[in-house]
C-alpha cells in the first residue's frame, strides 16, 4: 500500500461542533435566536440530497460551497441578513476544527504513505481548511477534479489515477461505511475509523459487519499503529 | 492578492544539477559513459516540443512522466538497460532538489498567501517531489487537472477557478518570461524570479523589459519581502 485518501467531513474534522459554534456566533451578531444544534444538523442533512441531484444529472456540476449556500439561505427562511454575512457564515465549512488526534495521526501516517484528501468538498474549501487547521496533506484531491461526487466510482478511481497508484495500493480512510463500501467496490482498500461523536453525544453509530473493511481503528493514532506507521 | 501559483521546474527546483547527478549515478550503475550534462540538457530540451504536440492535438493528453520516458528512451539509443532501471531514472524528476532559498521562502510566503504549484508536471510527480524536497504547498495544482499544458490559458484560469479567486487575485511566480506573459494575458499578476543557474553556470539569461512584470525578485526570500510576507 502506497497512499491513503481521507474522507474529510466527520472523519478528519468535527463539522458539527464547529458549525454549531459558528452559528451561535452568527446568531449573536445578527440578533437571531434558533436551536443552532438542530440548524447545524439540518444544514448538514441537506447536503446528501443536493449532491444526489448533481449525481443524477438534475443539476449541472455545482460546488459544495454553492450547495451549502443554497441550503443555508433556505434554512434562514428570509431572515434579514446581509449577503456578506451569509457568505462569511457559509465559509464556516472552510474553518472546521480537526478531531484531537487528526493532526498528530496524519503527521505520523505521512512519514510512511502519501496522504491526500478525497472529499466532496471543493478544492478551495479543502485548501483553506488545511491551512487553518494545520492538516499536513501531501496533496488536495476533491470530487471537483472529476466532476463526480462520491460514491461515484470516478472519484475513487480518479484519485488513484492522479496519484499514479493501482486501486489496491490506495486505502480510503473514512468514518462512513457507505463511502468505504463504494471505495471497496472500485478496488481500493478500506480503513474504517470510528467517530462516535460525529452526530453529537449519544448519536447513532453506523453498523459494520465483521471483516467488512481491511482495518478498523478508533482514531488516527490507532490507524497509524495498525498500518505500521 | 490572495494566492501565489508557482512554476516548478527551474523556478522552485534546480532540475539541471539534480538530473546530472542522477544520470551520473545511473551511468556508473549501468556501465554507461556519456556527457551527462549534455544528456540532461537534451532530455530537458525534448520536453517543450513533446508538450507542444499535445497542445496542438497531435498527441492525446499525455502526462509529463510519459513524455519524459519517451524522450529518455530515445536518448539512450538502444543501450542495454533494464526497464525497471529506466523507470527508476525517469522518476529522477520526482526527486529534484530545491534551490537553497525555496523552502524557507515558501514557508514565509505561506504565512500570508495560499501557495500552490502550477506546473506542467503531473500531480503524482509534484506530490512526490513536495514530499522528498519538503515543499510546503497548500495544494498541488497541475496542468494535468485541466488537460491543458501551460501556456494554454485553461491552465492559468483553471488554477484561479479551483482556488476560487479572481485572476487578478492570483500571481504566477516563474523564472520563465514566456510563462509569465501567458499568465498576464489571462489576467493574472506576475512575479519574475531570476534563476541565473537554471541552464548551468554561464547559461543564458532571459531578456525582460522594464515594468513588464508586477514584481521582480532575485530569490523567494526577496519575493517574500517585496510582497510584505
Amino acid at each position: 500500500m502506497r497512499a491513503l485518501a481521507f474522507d474529510v467531513f466527520g472523519t478528519v474534522v468535527d463539522w458539527r461542533s464547529s458549525i454549531i459554534a459558528e452559528l451561535q456566533s452568527f446568531g449573536a451578531r445578527n440578533g437571531l435566536q434558533r436551536d443552532w444544534a438542530s440548524f447545524a444538523d439540518a444544514w448538514r442533512a441537506g447536503y446528501a440530497p443536493a449532491m444526489d441531484r448533481v449525481r443524477r444529472g438534475e443539476l449541472p456540476w455545482t460546488r459544495i460551497d454553492d450547495l451549502h449556500r443554497t441550503i443555508l439561505v433556505d434554512l434562514l427562511g428570509g431572515a434579514a441578513v446581509a449577503e456578506a454575512d451569509i457568505d462569511e457564515l457559509n465559509r464556516a465549512w472552510h474553518r472546521l476544527v480537526p478531531w484531537p488526534d487528526s493532526v498528530a495521526g496524519l503527521q505520523r501516517l505521512k512519514q510512511r504513505f502519501v496522504i491526500t484528501t478525497l472529499s466532496n468538498g471543493n478544492v478551495s474549501l479543502l485548501t483553506n481548511m488545511a491551512k487553518s487547521a494545520g492538516l499536513p496533506w501531501d496533496c488536495v484531491i476533491s470530487a471537483e477534479l472529476f466532476g463526480h461526487y462520491k460514491p461515484d466510482p470516478e472519484a475513487y478511481l480518479g484519485c488513484a489515477r492522479l496519484l499514479d497508484v493501482a486501486p489496491h495500493e490506495l486505502m480510503l480512510v473514512a468514518c462512513h461505511p457507505s463511502d468505504l463500501r463504494a471505495a471497496r467496490d472500485s478496488g481500493l482498500r478500506t480503513g474504517y475509523v470510528r467517530r462516535p461523536l460525529e452526530q453529537g453525544p449519544g448519536g447513532p453509530l453506523p453498523e459494520v459487519e465483521d471483516g467488512e473493511f481491511d482495518v478498523i481503528a478508533h482514531d488516527f493514532i490507532d490507524l497509524a499503529r495498525r498500518l505500521g506507521a
